[in-house]
C-alpha cells in the first residue's frame, strides 16, 4: 500500500498519533470495556474536559457523543423545534439540515445564497425558533461571517442558535457563548475516523426539549436531550457507543493541547495563505469565494479551467489525494483540505506540485 | 497491560484477528478513505455478501449499517409502525424497545414474562402492526422457544415480525425466512468494537414505510428506509458512517466463513454444555432460566448463593473478566458470554477456575 497523504475534506488524513493510539486502544483493552464501568466513564470525562479547554465551552454546556453530525441535526430537529425554523444555507450541508426539516414535516424557511456573495441579508422570520448557521460550509468552502453570528445574536436574542462546526472546529477559533447548541463530526480537522459526532448543548435547550416534551410532542428516544443529560451526568451514554472512537478522540484532544490550540490556528492560518496564493498564481485555477471575508481557511476550494481531472490524476501519482468538488462540481472544482493533521511541509509538497502541474 | 479475557456480555472479547485487521486498516488508509468511493462501496458490498452466505439472509432482503442496535429500534418504529406493535418482554432489553413505543406516543401492547417460566400464551392483538421478538434476551440469557416464532408467523401472516439477534447470530443458527426485520449489534457475538448495529430489512417493510410515509407521517431523515435503501443500492450510506468498523466487520465475516458457521455454532453448544455443567456441579450457582428450551447458550446466567462478589473478583485475579447481573441483579448474578471470540481452551479455563474457586 503506497504511503499517501489525504488531502480530501474529510475523511481526511488521519492525525500522526492515530496509529500509536490504536494500538494502545488493543493494549488497553478498548475494545472489550464495558460503557458501564469506570474505565469508559474516565475516558468520557477526559474527553469532555479537553474539548472544553480547547474550544473553550462556556460553563454549564453539556459534550454528548452521537453517530454523526447528520445524527444531530436530527435530534436537534426532534428536541428543539416544535413549528419552524430559519436556516442560512450556501452549499449542500446546510441544504441538507434544512431538507430534514422538510421530512420533520416542520415548516422551516431557508435564505440561500450563492458562494459567489455574502448572504443579502440577515433577517431571521419572527417564527422561527431556531437559526441554523454553518460556520464553515464544507461543500464550497464558503464561511460564515464572525461578526454577522454576533449582530443575529444581538437582533434575536430568545431565539435558539445552532453552529455547525463540522469542518472548521478547533482549527479556527469561534465564540460558543453567542449559540445556544454547535456541533461536529470527528473526521474533519480532529483528524480520526469517521463515525462519531460531538454536541456541544447550552442551558437553554434542555428547557425548550422540556417544554416541547410537556406538550406530548416527540423528542426522541435514546437520544433526547434528557436521556443524554440522564447518562451524561455519569458520563455514560444511553446505547452502547462507539468507545474506540472516543477513546481516540479523548487522545488526539490531548495531544492537540500538548501542541497548544494558539499554535494549531496560526498553522492553519500559514497554511491556508499558501494554498490561495497558488491559487492566486495559477491562470488556471479561481478561487470559488470571492470574498475573502467568506474564504474557508479549512476547506479550499478552486475552480480549475478545463476541469479537474488533469491535475488530480498528476497528484495521485505522486501520491498527494486532494478532493473533487461537491455534488454538480464534481469535475469542476477541487477541494483541499487544510485540517490540523497535515502538516506545513505537507501543504508546501502540496502547492509545489500543483505548481509544477500547471507550470511544467 | 495485563493479558485479561473477557467473558463479558459485549463489549466482549475481540475476535482474535481483531488486532490484525487494525494494523491492515492503518496500512490501507481505511482511516482516511472517503464514503463516496470505490473502495467503501467494495468492502460494504463484501461485508453484505458475507452476511448474506452466514445469516442464510433470504433474497430480496436488505442490509443496512446503523451506529447501535438502540438506533433500529427507533428506526423500526418511525419506518414501520403507526399506531401500535406488540412486544414479548423477558428483560430489560426487550422492555426497553417497549419503552421506547411510549416515547413515540405508539398505543404498543406487550406481554411481560419472568425469566423463570416461558411466556404463558402468544396471543397477539389485532391492532399490532408488529410484533417484536427477543431471540436472546441479553440481561437474563433467556432464548426465545423457535418452535414459537414459526407458530407466530403462521398465525399472524399480515403482521411484521422483528427478530432482536443482539447476542446470538451468528453462533445460533436462525430462519430469517420467518421474521420481516432482524437487526443486531457487532460488539456481541462478532467480537468487535462497539460502534455499530446491523439491521436486515425484508421487502415488506419498504412497502409499509412507504404507505406510511404517503400518509404524511414522519418515517425519520437520513435513516429512513427509502433514504437507507436509495444510498444501499450503490453501497452507499446516507451520513459518513463508521468506515472503520464496517471494514472490520467485513473481514471478521470473512474470518467466520473461513472456519465454518457450522463448525462456530457446534462450538457454541459444546462450550455452553461445559458452563451449564459447572453451574449444575457447584451448590452456590443456580441457572436462574429452568426451561432448557430457554436457556441461552451465548450469555448463560446463574445467580449466586451469597453474592457474585467474591467469585467475579477471584476470577479478575485470574484475568478471566465476566459480567455482573443486569440492573437489579447486579450483585446476584454472574453472566458468561460465550461467543464465537471465546475459544473452547478459554472457556475449559473459566470452568476450572470456577470449579477451584468453590472447591477450594
Amino acid at each position: 500500500m503506497l504511503n499517501q497523504l489525504f488531502f480530501t475534506p474529510g475523511p481526511s488524513q488521519l492525525y500522526p498519533s492515530v496509529p500509536q493510539h490504536l494500538q494502545n486502544a488493543i493494549r488497553e483493552h478498548i475494545g472489550s470495556i464495558s460503557h458501564r464501568g469506570k474505565k469508559f466513564q474516565m475516558i468520557f470525562q477526559e474527553m469532555k474536559e479537553s474539548l472544553t479547554d480547547i474550544l473553550k465551552i462556556p460553563p454549564h454546556y453539556e459534550i454528548f457523543v452521537t453517530s454523526s453530525a447528520t445524527e444531530i441535526w436530527e435530534r436537534i430537529i426532534q428536541n428543539l423545534i416544535t413549528t419552524s425554523s430559519h436556516h442560512f444555507v450556501n452549499g449542500s450541508f446546510s441544504k441538507k439540515f434544512y431538507d430534514f426539516t422538510t421530512a420533520y414535516l416542520l415548516k422551516s424557511t431557508s435564505q440561500v445564497s450563492d458562494f459567489s456573495q455574502e448572504f443579502i441579508d440577515f433577517k431571521i422570520p419572527n417564527s422561527a425558533e431556531l437559526i441554523s448557521i454553518t460556520q464553515n460550509e464544507t461543500s464550497v468552502g464558503y464561511t460564515f461571517n464572525p461578526a454577522e453570528i454576533k449582530n443575529i445574536r444581538e437582533n434575536n436574542p430568545d431565539k435558539l442558535i445552532a453552529l455547525d462546526l463540522v469542518s472548521s472546529a478547533p482549527a479556527i477559533p469561534v465564540d460558543l457563548s453567542l449559540v445556544d447548541t454547535a456541533y461536529f463530526s470527528v473526521q474533519k480537522c480532529f483528524g480520526l475516523p469517521a463515525g462519531m459526532g460531538v454536541w456541544i448543548v447550552g442551558p437553554k435547550c434542555f428547557e425548550v426539549s422540556k417544554v416541547k416534551k410537556s406538550k406530548n410532542e416527540i423528542v426522541g428516544s435514546y437520544h433526547s436531550l434528557s436521556e443524554l443529560k440522564k447518562n451524561g451526568d455519569k458520563n455514560q451514554t444511553p446505547e452502547t457507543p462507539n468507545i474506540l472512537g472516543l477513546y481516540l478522540l479523548k487522545n488526539v484532544l490531548k495531544d492537540m493541547q500538548l501542541k497548544g490550540i494558539q499554535s494549531i490556528q496560526n498553522e492553519t492560518k500559514y497554511k491556508s495563505a499558501l494554498i490561495f496564493q497558488i491559487f492566486d498564481q495559477i491562470t488556471e485555477l479561481k478561487t470559488i469565494v470571492k470574498q475573502p471575508l467568506n474564504q474557508s481557511k479549512t476547506v479550499c476550494v478552486s475552480d480549475v479551467v478545463g476541469g479537474n481531472k488533469g491535475l488530480i490524476r498528476y497528484l495521485k501519482s505522486k501520491h498527494l489525494i486532494i478532493g473533487s468538488g461537491y455534488g454538480d462540481f464534481k469535475n469542476q472544482h477541487i477541494r483541499i483540505a487544510n485540517f490540523p493533521a497535515h502538516s506545513k511541509e505537507s501543504i508546501e509538497m502540496l502547492v509545489d506540485e500543483i505548481g509544477k502541474y500547471f507550470n511544467g
